[in-house]
C-alpha cells in the first residue's frame, strides 16, 4: 500500500496547527485530570460553539466517546437505535455491550441515514414490556458512514420522532465537522438548536494527533459523562494535550478549514471518476468519502494495489483528509484507470 | 497552587525527546490501528527491552492498560488479588467491575508491598467452590503505590506463589521505569525473566504527553490482549503517535534517564527534610515519591498552599517528575518549613 | 382474558406426575447446591438421554439457561448468531448484553429457521479484525419461535457451516421435547448426535413448575457452565426441587407425552381453523403453536376476548400445553369464528 | 455427611403448608409472568406486612434478591458496603460485578454488624472524585451471616450514618423473619419504619422449596426493580408458583412460626453445648446459626463426620431449619462429644 491513504481520514497525521499547540502545551507543569488552563479555555470555547449549556469532555478516540454518551442516555434495561451501517453497530468489537450492557438494535439506512418512518415504527412498536429492551436512545451518525449528510430539516424530524416517545438523542460527530462544513452550518445548528443531548465530536479525523470529546447538552447529563469518562478508562491525565488540539480545531473555526478542504478533495475525486472513468459513486458524495463501484473480480486487485478500503463485494471506500492533495487524488485516478479498464 | 507540582507525576509536561519524536511521527500518513512503521519499530524494541516472547501493544492511559491486562487472566467468575493501595482497587472507578466484570480482593500492605504469607493464605482459602470469585491473578505495582520498590528477591517470591496455585500475575508498572531505574536492573530483570504474564507499562509519567502499553509476556495472551484493547476503547486509530513516544523512551533507555531524574530529585527532597525540618519520610524513598508527615491541624494549610496531595490524616505525598528541578525542591522545602514551624 | 390459555404454553400449570415428584422431594434433609441425591440421579439419566458426554446442570428459567449457555461459548470480544426471531434477540430484555456483554446478530429467518447461505455469508464476511464482534456462535431455536421445527438435515447442515469456521453450537430448547416428539426422534438426535456444543433444555414449558437445564455436551464447558450458572445467580440451593422434575420428565420419556398432547393439540386446532374457518395458519405447525392470520381490525378484539398473544399486526399466537383439552380447543375456534366472521 | 443437616438452613426440605399451597396453585392456567391471582395476592399482603408504599417482587433466590436490589440503588460508577462477612462479597461469585458492574467495599464487622463509626468513617472519606467508586449504598444483612441480629436501634444509627450522605440503605434479608422472630417485632419495624429502601426477603431458607422477593420500599424504584428482574433472568414464567410460597409464608405469620422454631433449635444446641460440653459459641446466638470453637486438629474430624460446615480454621457452623427436632439437636451434641473429648 502506498504511504499517502484514502483508507481511512486516520491515515493523515497532524495539522500543523494543532501540533503547534501541542508543542505549546508540553511546556512546564499544569492541574492534572482537566484542572489546567487549556482544558478550561476549551470549555468555554465549546459553550461559544455549542451554546451556554453545552460543556465538553474531552476523551481519546470516537468509541470511548460513542459509548460514553450513548451509555449515559441509557438505563441498564435500555437499548440504543442506529442505522446499520453505525460503528456503534459494527466498528467497535463488544464495547457497547461490554461496557454499556446495551441491546444495539438496527435500522435500514439505505443511503446512511435513519428514516424517520422506520424510527417511528420501531418506536411504536415497544410495548413497554420488560421483556423487551427499551429503546430510550437513538444515535445520528452525522456525516454518515456512507458520506452522506442529514439535512438539518431530517435531523429536526428525527429528533422530533424521538422526543414525542421520550427518547433521548445522541450525534456520534466523528465526522460532524464535515456535516457542517457541507452545508456551510454551524456545529450548533447541527446539534444544540435541534435539542440533541449528547454529542460525540471527532477531532481525530480532522486535523488532531489523537482526542475527541463528548459535548453534553443536556446539563443534567455532566455528571454521569464525567463519572462515565473515568469508569470507562476515557480519562486522560494530562488533558491539557488533549484539550489543546480540541482548542485549536475549534479556534478560528479551523475544523471548518481542514473538513471543507477534505470534502472538497472528495468532490474533486468523484470529478474525476465521473469524467474519467465515467464512474458514478455508489453514494452520493456529502461529506469527505467517495464510495467507488468497482467490478467485483477487480476489488482485490484495487484494494491491493491501491491506498483504498474494501467496502462491499463491488465498492470500495476513499476518504479524503485536511491535508489530501490534487495530486494524492490524481494518482488514485490513475491508478483506478489502469486497473479496471 | 504553584504551576508547577508535586501532586502527582503527572502534573509535569513532555520530555523534548518524545515530543521531537511526536512531531517526526506527524508528516505524512501512515495505516492505522498499529500497522505503521513506528509501530512496528516498537515491537521490535520492546522484543530487545523484555525478550523475545514479548509483545507491546500501546493504549492511551495506565487505566485502560490495567483493566485490559487483568482481565485477559481472568474468567468471567474470577477475581484479581492486590493490594489494599493499589490503583486497581482504588482509583480506577468501577472500571475493573463495569468493563471486566473481576472481583477485587485486597491484602493489607504496610509499606505498599504485599506479603507471601497473605497472598498464601489468601490463595490457600480458595477451596475452588463455585460461590467464591476465584482467585485467578495477582497484581503487582511496580514502584508500589507508597514510593517503595519490590526487590527481583521479594516478585521472585511472589510469583512462586502464584505460579503453585496456577494464578496469574500482571504488573502494574506505571512507574516500572522508576523502580528498574532504582534497582538498576533492567525492566525484563523485573518481570519477563520473572515469570511475570502481562505488564502496565507507564509512559505518561516518565515524559510522555499520554500513552502507556501492555506488555504480553506470554505468547497465548497476544490475541485476547488486542482484541480487549478495541472492545475497551483503547485502541487507538493514528496509533504511530502513542507508538512514538514509547518507542523514543525505550530508545536509549531514555526512561532510565527521565525515571532516575525524578528518583534523585525525590532522594533530594527527602535528604532536605530531614535535614532542614528533621522530618522522617512516612515510608521508605526508594523510587519518586516522597510521603511527608504533617501535623494533622496543619493539612489544609499545606495541600492549600503548597503543590502536594493530601494523602493520609497526617501525610502528604510529593511526587517528582522527569523535570523536577533543584529550585523547585528547595521551594517546596521552604514551603514546608515555613508552615510546620 | 379466560383463565384457560394460549397465549403461552406457561400459561399452563404443573404435570401430575411433575408435581408429585416435588412433593416426594420435600420430604427431609439433602446436602444442598446440587450434592443431593436427585440432582446425581437426574445427571445419570441425562447421560441416558443425551450420551456418555453430556453433563446436566439444574437452572432456574430459559433465559438464565439462554445466557448460562451462549456465554459459555463466547469470548468477551465475541457475537452470537441467532434468527431474528430469537428469544435471545428479542425477549430477554438486555440479559445478554449486561451479563454476557455478547453482540447478538440477527439473520432474517421467514419461517423462524436460520439458512445455511445466509450464516455462510455471514460467517464469512468476519475478516478477522478486531473492530468486529466476532461471530464464535450461533444459537438455533428449535422448535423455533414461529412454531416450525428444524429437521435433522437442516441442522446438520448448519451445524457444518458453524463447524467449518470454528463457530460453536448452542440449542436453545425451550421447546426441544415438541420438536423431538413431532419428528419422533430422540433428544439426543437432535443435539448430541450432531456436534452441537449446549443446549437449553426446557422443563416449564413442557409441565414443570419451574426450572430448565443447560446440557453441556463438550466436557470442556462443564466448569465455566458451572461457574456461570453461580456468577449469573442462576444457582439453586434446594436444587433437589428442580432436579426432581427434570427427572419425572425424562423419567419413561414423559416429556415426550407432554410435548407430544400438546403438538397434537396444535394439529387440532389448526384442522379446525382450516375446515371450520377456511383459515391456513401463518407458518406450518410443526410443534405446539399455530398462528392465526386475522384481519388487522380484528386484531383489537381478539386478543382482547380471546386467550391468544398478539403477534404480528394481522397475526396471533395460540400455544398449545400439556393439558390443552378438546373444549379448550373448540371454544377458542368458536370465539375466533365469532369474532372473525 | 448424615441426611438431617446443620451446613445450612437450607438443607431443610419445604414446610407442609407452603408444599399444600404450591399443590393448590397447579392446578389450570394461569396468567404467566407475575399477572396472576396470586401474585396480587401476595402484593397485597405484603402491603399489610411492609406498609402501604411497598411493593414486593418474586425472584429465584437470594443471589438474584441481592443482585437486583443493590444495583437498583447504584449508578455504573458506583460502590456498595458491606460486612466483611457478607454474602455480597463473598458468597455470589462475580454476580455483583458482572451484572451490577459494582465495587463491593467491605468494612470490619466482629460480631458481623456494621459498626456506625466505620461507616461513618468510610462515607466520609469520599471526596466526590470521579476516580474513586462512589459509596452510593450500604447493605445490612439482618440477620447476620455470623448469627447476630441488628437491634432495630443500631438500625436506626447506620441508616441515620447513610441518609445524612444521601447514601441509599439495602437489607439483605435471606434470614430477616429470623431476627424479627427473634426481636419479637413485625419485619416492617426492621424495614419499612427504618426508611430503608430495599430489602432481599428471604423465604427458601424458611420453609419454602425455592424463591425470595425483592420488596421495594421506594415506590418510585418499582420500575428500575422490575426491569431488572427481567435483565438479570430472575424473572418467573409461572410467577404464581414463587408467589404461592411467599404468600403461605406471610400468612397468619407463618413465617414467624418456621423462623421461630428453627431460632428456638439454635437455643437449644446452645445450651447443650453449654452445660453438655462446656462450650460457649464463638458469636453471640440471636438467630438460628450457632458457631462452635473446635480445635483446630479437630476440624477435619467434625466436618467429616457431622453435619456441619467448617467456618474458620478453629469454627464451625451449625445452622437450624424449620423442621429441625430436638434428636437432630440431640444427635449433633453427642457426636460434637465424642470428637472434642
Amino acid at each position: 500500500m502506498s504511504t499517502r491513504g484514502f483508507t481511512s481520514d486516520n491515515a493523515s497525521g497532524a495539522h500543523p496547527a494543532v501540533l503547534a499547540a501541542l508543542g505549546a502545551a508540553a511546556e512546564g507543569h499544569a492541574a492534572s485530570f482537566g484542572a489546567d488552563r487549556l482544558t478550561a479555555a476549551l470549555d468555554e470555547r465549546a459553550r461559544e460553539v455549542f451554546g451556554p449549556s453545552a460543556t465538553i469532555l474531552p476523551v481519546f478516540n470516537g468509541t470511548g466517546a460513542n459509548v460514553i454518551g450513548v451509555t449515559a442516555l441509557l438505563q441498564r434495561w435500555d437499548a440504543v437505535v442506529v442505522s446499520e451501517h453505525a460503528h456503534l453497530a459494527n466498528d467497535e468489537s463488544t464495547a457497547p455491550q461490554l461496557i454499556g450492557g446495551m441491546a444495539v438494535r438496527t435500522l435500514p439506512a439505505p443511503a446512511g441515514k435513519l428514516g424517520v418512518a422506520d424510527l417511528t415504527e420501531l418506536l411504536a412498536a415497544d410495548d413497554g414490556s420488560v421483556h423487551h429492551a427499551r429503546p430510550a436512545a437513538v444515535s445520528l451518525t452525522q456525516s454518515t458512514e456512507l458520506g452522506t449528510v442529514y439535512t438539518p430539516e431530517e435531523l429536526t424530524a428525527l429528533v422530533r420522532v424521538a422526543r414525542a416517545r421520550g427518547v433521548r438523542v445522541h450525534v456520534d460527530g466523528a465526522r460532524l465537522a464535515n456535516a457542517a462544513a457541507r452545508l456551510g452550518t454551524s456545529l450548533a445548528a447541527l446539534t444544540s438548536d435541534l435539542g440533541v443531548d449528547v454529542v460525540s465530536l471527532g477531532a481525530t479525523k480532522n486535523g488532531a494527533l489523537f482526542g475527541d470529546a463528548v459535548v453534553v447538552l443536556d446539563p443534567a447529563l455532566v455528571e454521569p459523562v464525567a463519572r462515565l469518562r473515568k469508569a470507562t478508562t476515557q480519562l486522560a491525565s494530562k488533558m491539557r494535550f488533549v484539550s489543546a488540539q480540541l482548542l485549536a480545531l475549534l479556534t478560528d473555526d479551523l475544523w471548518r478549514t481542514t473538513a471543507g478542504h477534505a470534502n472538497a478533495a472528495a468532490d474533486h475525486l468523484a470529478g474525476l471518476l465521473r469524467s474519467e472513468l465515467g464512474v458514478e459513486p455508489a453514494y452520493p458524495v456529502e461529506a469527505n468519502a467517495v464510495f467507488v463501484p468497482v467490478p467485483q473480480h477487480s476489488l482485490g486487485a484495487v484494494t491491493e494495489q491501491l491506498p483504498v478500503l474494501p467496502w462491499e463485494r463491488d465498492v470500495v471506500r476513499a476518504v479524503c483528509s485536511f491535508d489530501t492533495t490534487e495530486e494524492d487524488v490524481t494518482t488514485l485516478v490513475t491508478g483506478l484507470a489502469r486497473l479496471l479498464r
